[in-house]
């Protein structure tokens, strides 16, 4: 899949976008710069939308397992245990198993897992970089962006006989007449109630005899409308992909994280929260050169 | 450093943390059950402190590298890529490469990489289950408490020349005679100016000639005052270590963990916001049976 060219050209791409924050390359890939990055180059503050909120949280964050559906192909999520909290009987609340430190025990009398796992599964976040040549990557993209109020389209009525319908123009007018304007620098998420399929083996991601996902997404000129005349910060799904899965331009990525916005996908209890009024806090990665990850999004009502 | 027997009782105590949280066998490790979880075993809503905020957001997340130091021994954060934008030369940002869906190429056209780290690294959350038998895991706490006040005591001056100091109560009393009393269901931060650390190699850990790290942490009978006097919902260092490095007793882990309050380790530009007034949203990990993980942490000012 990786050829010699098309690593080269990744990293060129990383040492482009790096360079654009500020980096060095040595800053990149040495050996003693990188350290520094996280206190020194990251943008520190930035001015979001004013929140107020009654104290109310609902999370809107699946738990990732490693049985939780990924795209057709890609690798399910992994962990293992490779250090636990002490020897067998160890099970007394208070007791403490002081164990060892140094090298040659790292984590003796703690539990720790290894975790291994592509960036785009589970509840996740999509960075332009994941589809857009040059595009931020998601440890640059402003933390002002990562609070904003969350609107939530309900086409889950014609999700239920249509798995690969998308949210049109139409939709966000007809929300608009309901529950006016969308806010300026929101995130505005579709609500297909996919995720009542995850209690189904093979419901959510829902492949064809030929293999081809078919789920509901985000119609390109709808991203375009909310980009060029609603200013989002981004858009979410309840489905894996931003685009209805079926899709072979994926004109809602190309749309959204074209215009360096963010999208966030496979969200969870998007049912329980209004159709506008709560503000969603992205939890989003922070890893340098992330096309994206699992993050924990989190609304406040 | 992982026997037969010592996973065996990890994997009865991840069982057993399972069937509290109303989980059966099949569920955690079988093939189907596991997809439902997030939607139908997770707490939706739950109430945290009001918020408001005049928009100004602060992040406290390192960003997260290769070259991020890591506890002594641990293995650093790993990635690589796996999938990429497509051939050489499509780096016009306006351009789609549809590439092919489906299984044989699951990823063309989109960039993705592969992240393999240990739970606590970066940025990252203790839950109780890392120190503590029988503990909450991450992903089951209540999200009202990753919605906090945030406190921040300052001790950087004292820990400039004294790497192995504490964060005491005599800390915090005198906190409270300049600030007021600690509010109820907060995060409490210890600032010691580890951070500018982060620019020297080695600084960060801080190991003597045996191999043993040094850095500031908090006193045991500090965090048991902050339980049990102040009803906290964390602790949070900008060290490594709850503890002091080279603590052999662990017992600010013992007591924070123990009490099923969490801890966050390694959080960043603690002296950008304020010693009080500012509400942290932690962007918690949430995969099954997480001892910790790595977490975007935000302050709202």
């Amino acid at each position: 899949m990786c050829s010699p060219e098309v690593m080269a050209q990744v990293r060129d791409t990383i040492e482009r976008d790096s360079r654009r924050a500020g980096m060095r390359r040595r800053d990149l890939f040495g050996a003693a710069g990188l350290a520094a990055l996280g206190a020194l180059a990251a943008p520190r503050t930035a001015a979001a939308a004013p929140v107020s909120s009654s104290g109310t949280v609902v999370d809107l964050t699946h738990t990732l397992t490693p049985d939780f559906p990924v795209w057709p192909g890609n690798p399910q999520f992994a962990m293992r245990p490779v250090a636990t909290l002490g020897g067998v009987g160890s099970v007394d609340t208070g007791s403490v198993d002081t164990g060892s430190l140094g090298p040659a025990n790292p984590a003796s009398g703690f539990a720790v897992n290894e975790l291994t796992y592509w960036e785009h599964t589970g509840t996740h976040l999509d960075a332009p970089a994941h589809k857009i040549a040059g595009g931020a990557t998601a440890e640059v993209l402003p933390v002002a962006d990562f609070v904003a109020p969350v609107v939530v389209v309900d086409i889950a009525a014609r999700a239920s006989s249509d798995a690969d319908t998308v949210l049109t123009v139409a939709d966000l007018r007809d929300w608009e007449r309901a529950h006016g304007r969308i806010p300026a620098r929101a995130l505005v998420a579709m609500h297909s109630g996919w995720e009542t399929r995850l209690a189904v083996p093979g419901g959510f991601t829902n492949l064809d005899a030929a293999g081809v996902p078919h789920a509901p997404g985000f119609d390109s000129d709808a991203v375009d409308f909310l980009v060029a005349e609603r200013d989002i910060v981004g858009i979410g799904v309840d489905t894996l992909s931003l685009d209805h899965a079926s899709s072979r331009d994926h004109g809602a990525h190309v749309a959204c994280l074209g215009a360096g916005r963010y999208g966030i996908e496979a969200l969870a209890n998007l049912g329980a929260i209004p159709p506008v009024g709560a503000t969603v806090v992205v939890g989003a990665p922070k890893h340098v050169a992330a096309t994206g990850g699992p993050c924990r999004v989190l609304a406040l009502l």
